[in-house]
């Protein structure tokens, strides 16, 4: 089980806020918030920063890196970002957010994945865009692991993300991802399974419960790796409570520690 | 999906004090109270009162259809009580709690399913007790169903109970149970699944929020009945929210419908 803390991403408003009046303590102390938390990962995205993404990578993955041990992943759809970002995340195993089986793309990340030893976070889309149906993401996910494995990359470094639509504008949207990774799971029990979850419950009411029971239903169906808020204290609870339930937590420790550090206390 | 709503059991203190203190006010208001919050069927159980189960069982459910539309649940280990209940349950068609495989107990049980109509609970176990092993879970499923409906009971009347153990206990005891449910789902696509939602808790801190988890998980492997405290706001939230997810709300309208209700609100 694996999570990625999704916070420092210029899509949102008081990170970006804190990158214009170049505000490192800010980032600094998100960062260290979230590996507190019990983030295993960092995620840096700056994509929305289109005039200057590779330089604001840079103060962002030397801001943090100092602040904290814990791993980054560097999370950008532009190859040349990606490199940046990877060649200053020096502290453990980089992940790299994302190859995709377009062609192009998937031809472009390779080298960048193999020169820096990353853990790859793997979506499921191809020149067509994301699939509609479950065959069509099937395909996909077989050809990924097939092009990667092939490629030298191992089973245990590749993260399939299979892309979460909002259930709003498609009542099977949830369902449609809760089965593909039953498929992959069955499929590919080596690889991981990865996705964000807020996508979910875009343009629905109370988007926190919806993320925090898709996450569960998630994980009941195989997902083990989550890009999430850790500091979203009431997820973090039912991520601990899920994993002693699904019998992934002998003698139930680590739930009963989250509960000793007052994670399901609310006041 | 269908709700029972668990809280007349005279295992509960409130319960067992109103009853001592006759007073079928507070009864009622329970019954009803469940009924607004979204029961489909209020079980009566007083099988703790050892001494006089049959005249308690009575007047509860006496007491009950006075209050309520919805039909009634009558859980009772003793034949006797389960006929003492059932006779005075003339609203909709009752559900009885419950036969097992247990060869005495199946016979004595099966004449009173069919005399009155009613819709059962089958618990997993037999003369051996509640079995520790999948094979054996799914060997006792196999009997029950195929028992039941040589008898002439309708697979949609027919509630298998995987029966639930503490977590505290037994690390893999929440698993063992997902997976029968996996099992019994795709095995017999007909039948229902239920379950009593908190002794997997027992022994445990925060024991709601382990109910709640524990209840999205087995709707994700394949559950669609649930003996809860439809009282408890979180678990009805997360009840409306899992079945959107699952595609099994056209229109997120129940969903919606449960928002607008004031459901989530924390107040």
């Amino acid at each position: 089980m694996l999570i990625v803390g999704e916070l420092i991403n210029t899509s949102r408003k008081p990170i970006k806020e804190a990158i214009e009046r170049e505000d490192a303590a800010y980032i600094r102390d998100i960062a260290v918030k979230q590996a507190q938390a019990g983030a295993d990962y960092i995620d840096i995205n700056c994509g929305t920063m289109v005039h200057n993404e590779p330089e604001i990578m840079a103060w962002l993955v030397n801001t943090v890196r100092e602040a904290v041990d814990v791993p980054l992943c560097i999370d950008s759809p532009d190859p040349q970002v990606l490199e940046t970002g990877l060649k200053l995340a020096t502290r453990g195993r980089p992940m790299l957010n994302s190859i995709t089986a377009e062609p192009d793309r998937f031809e472009a990340v390779l080298p960048i994945i193999k020169s820096f030893k990353a853990k790859v976070v793997a979506l499921c889309m191809d020149n067509d865009g994301i699939p509609s149906t479950a065959e069509k993401r099937i395909e996909i996910v077989k050809k990924l692991v097939e092009d990667l494995t092939a490629a030298g990359v191992e089973k245990d470094d590749i993260y399939i993300d299979p892309l979460v639509k909002p259930l709003s504008t498609n009542d099977q949207a949830g369902l449609e991802v809760i089965e593909a990774v039953g498929f992959i799971r069955q499929a590919y029990p080596d690889v991981h399974i990865i996705c964000g979850l807020s996508n979910v419950s875009f343009g629905l009411p109370n988007r926190r419960v919806l993320n925090q029971v898709f996450m569960v239903q998630l994980m009941t169906a195989g997902m083990d790796s989550y890009i999430l808020d850790p500091l979203d204290r009431e997820m973090m609870g039912f991520f601990h409570a899920s994993r002693a339930l699904l019998g992934k937590d002998p003698f139930c420790t680590g739930y009963l520690k989250a509960h000793r550090s007052g994670l399901y206390r609310r006041d």
